[in-house]
């Protein structure tokens, strides 16, 4: 056991979209030689190939973000190398800052060190398997708006639709929320044309992905659930031959 | 040789920010197997360690983007396995979009199967390495005005600011434009106080990486150039034990 296995650490590692491919080999290594891993249940299944026999694996439900948060960080704390596994990106609406904001709250006591690994977010997989789309200038947002008030939501959308930005909408839906994405879709309508192409991706890059391309117009006709992402072009965005593309402007400028 | 080989085909390949173990194992099989390999001689450098030795490479000066991806869809039409490779994700202000602009002119005609192998972005890797300040709704814009009109970008950092988005700056600066980045920050101050966070990064994960957290009000002191990417903060973002945060909201909703 090295000197930095003895003092404790926190990794927060992004386990990419799903593909085991699609993982970083400085997640895996993360992995393999983790003393505890925690993560919520699907992720650490997704994993469980690549972990250590003798790590100790703490895999919890969706909704248990906190103590799971802080578990990590108290394991870290009493000197285990500690691993919490997010799915895609740690630092992309997932558990990065969580895990810092607990630490800080801690105090000038908690000196875990704590690194995060990025990941190939949803954002970056859902763009490469409709095309191109995010070629320009481009907004993420959220439309959960149980820690997110709606109006600051809305805001930004109407912003994000106002600046001909691309627009990538995280958790557009759910059980309990079925009003917000269409509410999205009519911000958008006021500023974009209804044929602006529209991008529907849930589980990219695992065995149960699927695909959509459709229009603002038609867009709430397609099967938008927990996992989906979605990208809404901004006024260049075409599609051709089954692709999403946003051009950057080469045509413009050199005429191709 | 398989079927797929002699038809011919064209990866989009991100090869991650730089440092080898964060690149996809899905990129570098590509790489192992491609017939050619294309890019931006930086990028090439990168991975000359998992080229096949029998590949034929082609590397090339920046700037030459559009032989560059003409290039690659001829030889993949000519029956070629093709290899494009982009530094970071090629989605994301790289090459993905314009190879299926060129794709798109050569019309039916093209049928070249194009993939494009995600990657983990700048935005992704200088997040990690300042804490986790993207997590929050965040907007990417790139401040260089060679193809896009300065008026629609300052819109966008405009509807941005208003909106309190995160914001992520590409290509801020360069030998030859220096006054963008001055104005953005100018445009971001009529709207965020000038203590707002803000994380410097250049070459994430390379061996020259530099990283510096400065505020709205110092930012322009800051060593800013072509290979530095500049996260804003929103107006709750917050620097903790050197660590830019910002927080999703667990804090005003279970009280933490």
């Amino acid at each position: 056991m090295t000197e930095k296995n003895r003092k404790g650490c926190l990794i927060v590692a992004g386990l990419g979209p799903g593909s085991p491919d699609l993982m970083a080999p400085r997640a895996r290594k993360a992995l393999e030689e983790a003393e505890v891993v925690l993560g919520y249940s699907t992720y650490v299944d997704l994993v469980r190939d690549c972990l250590n026999p003798e790590s100790e694996i703490l895999s919890s439900a969706m909704m248990q973000e906190i103590d799971r948060c802080r578990k990590a960080l108290d394991l870290a704390e009493a000197g285990r190398r500690v691993v919490l596994v997010c799915g895609g990106d740690p630092g992309i609406y997932a558990m990065a800052g969580l895990v810092f904001e607990l630490a800080a709250q801690k105090g000038e006591g908690c000196a875990v060190p704590i690194e995060v690994i990025p990941g190939i977010a949803a954002l970056n997989a859902c763009a490469a398997v409709l095309g191109a789309p995010l070629m320009h200038d481009f907004a993420a947002v959220s439309l959960s708006d149980l820690m997110t008030p709606w109006d600051l939501i809305e805001r930004r959308l109407e912003a994000a639709a106002l600046a001909d930005f691309v627009l990538v909408l995280y958790n557009p839906k759910s059980k309990r929320r079925t009003g917000q994405i269409a509410r999205a879709r009519e911000i958008l309508l006021a500023h974009r044309s209804g044929t602006t192409p529209v991008g529907i991706v849930s589980a990219a890059s695992r065995a149960h992905e699927s695909l959509h391309l459709a229009t603002l117009e038609t867009m709430l006709a397609e099967e938008i659930g927990m996992q989906t992402t979605v990208i809404i072009g901004n006024s260049q965005t075409f599609i051709h031959a089954g692709r999403m593309i946003t051009p950057r402007g080469y045509s413009g400028k050199y005429g191709l």
